[in-house]
C-alpha cells in the first residue's frame, strides 16, 4: 500500500495529511493548526512532527511531500528562509524529515507545489502546461511546463508579482514602479482605496459605511465587497488591480503560451467585476493567435497538500 | 557518415548548408541566394531544392533541418504562412522535402531554430536554459528550457516583442500601446527619431547631417551611428528603446528565470550605449535574487542553419 504524507508549512498555519495512491481526492486523515505566535523554526518543526505522527497513526509513510511558504532549494530540499517565521535560514528540511520519519522526502515552495496540486488534482487536470497564480497578500506563481514543475535556473521562476506593467505606476516595496503585486494584491488595493477616500471626500460612500467610517478597517476583502455592491470608488480600485493582473497574464501568455492560467488566493473571490477585468486585459495584451483560458483554482487551502502528494507520487 | 542538410527560408534570402556530425562548426558546403522579387512559395521551393542538391553534391542527407521565417506547426512540419512571400499558407514543407530528398525532416520557425543554434553551437553553450531574442525590423524570441525548445501550447511562445512594458506608450501595429517591439525595433526607433527631429528643430544636428537633411534617409542603423557619435536626440531615442527591451527582459527573468539571454539582430550592433541601457533596465526590473546574464549572439546570419543542424542531429 502506497501511503503519502503531505505537509504544509504555511506562513500562519501548519497542516498534515495522509493520502493513498489513486485519484480519490480524499485524504485518509488531515490535521491543521495555527502556528504559535512568537514561534520559530524549531517550534514549527516540533508541532509539524507531532501532526505527522498523528495523521500517520502508527503507519509508515511511503514518501513525504512538503510545501513550504518561502524560498526553497528544491534539489536539496533546503529551506532558504521564511518571511514570516524566524530561524528558517538554511534549514535542511528534507534531510531532517527523512531522518525523523524514515521516508524519501521532497520539498518545494508553496507556489510551485500548489501549481502541481492544481495540475494533478484540480483545475489543471488534462492540461500539459499551466501557470498557477496566487493573488492575496502577495502575488506569486508556479509553472507546470510539459507536465513538470519549471523552477528556473536558480529556483526563482514564477515571480509575476514583480513583473512591471506600468513604469509610471506607484512604487512597490521591491523598489520598482508598477509591479503587478503593487497594483493587484489585497493590502495594496486597500491602501489605494484609503488614499482615494482621503482625497475624494464625496466618493465611496458605501465603502465608508462598510468600514464604519474608519479607514483602518479597510481591507482588500472590504474593497471587493463594496465593489460588488456597486460602490464607485471601490469599483475603480478593483478594476485597476484586475487590469494590472490581466496585463501581467497577457505578457506571460506572449512569453510562454501555456494552455491555462489557474488563479487562486483571497483576491480571486472578489466576484465577476474582478474576473472580467482580468480576462479582458489579458486577452487585449496577448496576441490574438496566443490561445489560453483563465480559470479559478479548485483546491483552495488544500492545494499545497495535494501538490505535496503529487510531488512524491512518482518517486 | 552522418550528413545533415540545413535549410534556411528567410524573408529575403534562401540558404542551404551541409554539416557532418561533430562540433567542428564548419560547414562542408554552403550556398546562399537572395529570394527573387515577386516570387512565391513555389519559386522559393524550387530554388531551395536546387541549392540543396548543389550542397549535397550527389550525396544522401542523413536528416534535414529547416528554419522558416514565419509561423510553423513544428509537430507536423507545416508552414502556416509567410509575412514576406505569398503562397505559403498551410504548405506541408516537411512532407514535401521528405518526398523530394528522401530523408527525415524537421521544420521550425526561425526564432526557435536560431535559439537552438546559439544554445548548441553559439553563445548558449554550457547552459540549460536560454532565451534568444532577435532585435531588428521586429522583436521576437525563442526559448530553450532544460535543453529543449519550448514552443508553447499552440506554438506561439517567445513573443517578447508584443509584451507590454508601458500601457501609456505609443500605439503598436498590433493595436496595443507600449509593446517592446514598438519601442525597441529598428524601424520604430527610426520613426521616433524622425518625429522628434520634426518637433525639435534645434536638436539632432549630427543625425541630420548623417541623413543628409532628408528624414526619409533615417534608419535604425543611422540612429545608432549618430548616437555612438554623441548626437543628443539619437541617444535619447536609443536609450528609450534599450530601456523598453531591458524591462521586457527583466520581466522574462522574473517569469521564467533562465540562465542566459542571448541577443542577436541588427539593433544589437548599436554599441555600448544600447547594451548598457538594456542591462541596466533588465537588472532593475528583475528581483535581486533572479540571476542571469545578457550576452550578444555569436553565430550571426548562420544561426538558423546551425540551429537546423541541431534540430535533427539527435533524431
Amino acid at each position: 500500500m502506497f501511503r503519502y504524507l503531505a505537509l504544509d508549512f504555511g506562513g500562519t498555519k501548519l497542516a498534515a495529511a495522509v493520502a493513498e495512491k489513486g485519484n480519490s481526492r480524499q485524504f485518509q486523515s488531515y490535521r491543521r493548526v495555527l502556528s504559535p505566535e512568537n514561534g520559530d523554526a524549531k517550534t514549527d518543526l516540533e508541532i509539524m512532527l507531532s501532526l505527522a505522527r498523528e495523521v500517520l497513526d502508527g503507519s509508515q509513510a511511503t514518501a513525504i511531500g512538503v510545501s513550504f511558504g518561502g524560498p526553497v532549494d528544491a534539489t536539496t530540499g533546503t529551506v532558504r528562509l521564511s518571511h514570516h517565521v524566524s530561524g528558517w535560514e538554511n534549514v535542511p528540511l528534507r534531510q531532517w524529515l527523512e531522518a525523523e520519519l524514515n521516508a524519501p522526502t521532497r520539498v518545494d515552495n508553496d507556489a510551485n507545489v500548489a501549481a502541481l496540486g492544481e495540475y494533478r488534482f484540480g483545475a489543471g487536470r488534462g492540461c500539459r502546461s499551466i501557470f498557477y497564480i496566487t493573488v492575496s497578500t502577495g502575488v506569486g506563481g508556479g509553472w507546470i511546463l510539459d507536465g513538470r514543475p519549471w523552477r528556473g535556473a536558480n529556483g526563482m521562476a514564477g515571480e509575476i508579482g514583480h513583473t512591471v506593467v506600468d513604469p509610471n505606476g506607484p512604487m512597490c516595496l521591491c523598489g520598482k514602479r508598477g509591479c503587478v503585486e503593487r497594483l493587484a494584491s489585497g493590502p495594496y488595493m486597500a491602501q489605494e482605496a484609503r488614499s482615494r477616500l482621503q482625497s475624494q471626500p464625496q466618493a465611496g460612500q458605501l465603502l465608508r459605511r462598510l468600514a464604519e467610517n474608519n479607514l483602518a478597517n479597510i481591507t482588500g476583502q472590504l474593497v471587493s465587497e463594496a465593489a460588488s455592491q456597486g460602490d464607485d470608488l471601490a469599483r475603480e480600485v478593483l478594476e485597476r488591480g484586475s487590469r494590472a493582473l490581466g496585463v501581467g497574464i497577457g505578457n506571460a501568455a506572449n512569453f510562454i503560451n501555456p494552455e491555462l492560467f489557474v488563479l487562486g488566493g483571497g483576491v480571486t473571490k472578489a466576484g465577476e467585476l474582478f474576473w472580467e477585468g482580468v480576462r479582458r486585459a489579458a486577452k487585449q495584451t496577448a496576441l490574438p493567435e496566443v490561445e489560453f483560458e483563465i480559470v479559478p483554482a479548485e483546491l483552495g487551502d488544500i492545494a499545497p497538500l495535494w501538490g505535496a502528494v503529487a510531488l512524491v507520487e512518482d518517486l
